[in-house]
């Protein structure tokens, strides 16, 4: 798959990156697949250097990542991204996550918007200089990843509780993405995931946290291997998560 | 400062790896010193994959850094790492920490042992087959760190509670090191570490800890500047911890 619209990223398992079960873990993998998408976003004129200077920042809204497999340390592996997709307020981004020897390891799939720093509003992206990514979108045609769920979580007791501390937060002060990934992903035992692999993750990011918050999160299971999970604090939902786990 | 004894590594902040205040993350940073220690150990055929052919293992003790300043968003920087010492079942090793330009931002010093990995008994290091690394010793003079100090904390009230979960475990299934780092700068506020800067840590690695384990961190400070923390299971110690800060 070459084109010159899709950006390729390059990268080998580093000892210290990878999680219980040997595999490069899902929130440094993520922090990379978000890494790409602002790499690639910066190539096409459109990154966090060019659109600060409207005092514009991107915002990620939804991320869902599936996996065949992940890579093992000192395996090498590569992103790729492209945008396939502008509409309103938001784009469309795709990933392809790919083995050395060129299998695919497993897809991605999110949506951005961009606000305006100040008034925290999104923006018409269709508005944005030269037509913003429209020159260089690539069509979905059979990408590999199932619809949007529909996450809705009834339980009113939480499972797990977490007061986000400054080890949490990202460059512009918030609770890292990732981070509620990784809250996540606790919830299940090592001895889960050393039996278990995480085949599909959906996360929706509905409202930022701070330092200091207390995040509670709450879970219910739709079967033996998907599960919804809210990430509250006080009345304000955070994040809603969809999980696909598959017995090994 | 060059010599073929001295490994020496080069980085560039990436994007999503920044804590709060623009630098490269702690633990991030702590991760890649590691990460180093093992290229220059199995450059020297005392690395992992060598150490493990016969059972063993490379165990951290103690690890103190300190810190001029640290490298912002897509700065470049240089890790240099060599061996000053083998005693009995210790080696000591050193880093240096260096802006792109070679100005001096930090220095580590850091303590290991090689363990039996079925016994978990230590090995005497001075018996390694060909001497392990006495034959790339470097001398230590002048070199910027205060010795290692004495960390006593009476404190039975805990200040702050972790149960560690899968996230925070590293590929033998034991919490991170850099994870309870983590924890311990998640005793001070983002205020905190917006207006001061980590001057000097010291971490001392008694005991590990699991997935489901409940970590209660204990603090004492010292005088305005310098505070101790321990971190505990139950009644066994698993991190002792002096922090240095310095407003900014």
């Amino acid at each position: 798959m070459e084109n010159e619209n899709i950006g390729r990223y390059g990268f080998c398992v580093e000892p210290y990156t990878e999680d219980a079960t040997g595999h490069v873990s899902l929130s440094f993998l993520g922090n990379q697949i978000l890494r790409c998408a602002g790499m690639h976003a910066t190539a096409h004129g459109f990154g966090y250097e060019q659109l600060i200077e409207h005092n514009l920042v991107w915002v990620l809204s939804r991320l869902v990542l599936t996996f065949e497999d992940r890579p093992k340390t000192l395996e090498y592996y590569t992103i790729s991204t492209w945008v396939t997709k502008v509409y309103r307020q938001f784009t469309e981004r795709l990933f392809r996550l790919e083995a050395e020897n060129g299998e695919p390891m497993g897809y991605g799939f999110s949506i951005w918007a961009a606000i305006d720093y100040k008034t925290r509003q999104p923006i018409d992206l269709e508005k944005l200089p030269d037509g913003g990514f429209s020159s260089v979108l690539l069509p979905k045609d059979d990408f590999p990843i199932s619809g949007a769920g529909r996450v809705r979580v009834k339980s009113e007791e939480p499972v797990y509780q977490h007061q986000a501390g400054f080890s949490d937060l990202d460059i512009n002060g918030h609770v890292n993405s990732m981070r509620y990934l990784e809250m996540i992903l606790n919830l299940f035992s090592a001895d889960f995931h050393r039996t278990h692999q995480i085949r599909r993750i959906e996360l929706q990011f509905c409202n930022e946290s701070y330092c200091g918050d207390t995040l509670l999160l709450f879970r219910e299971d739709r079967n033996e291997n998907v599960c919804d999970v809210e990430i509250r604090k006080g009345d304000a939902v955070i994040v809603r998560a969809e999980i696909e786990t598959a017995a090994l």
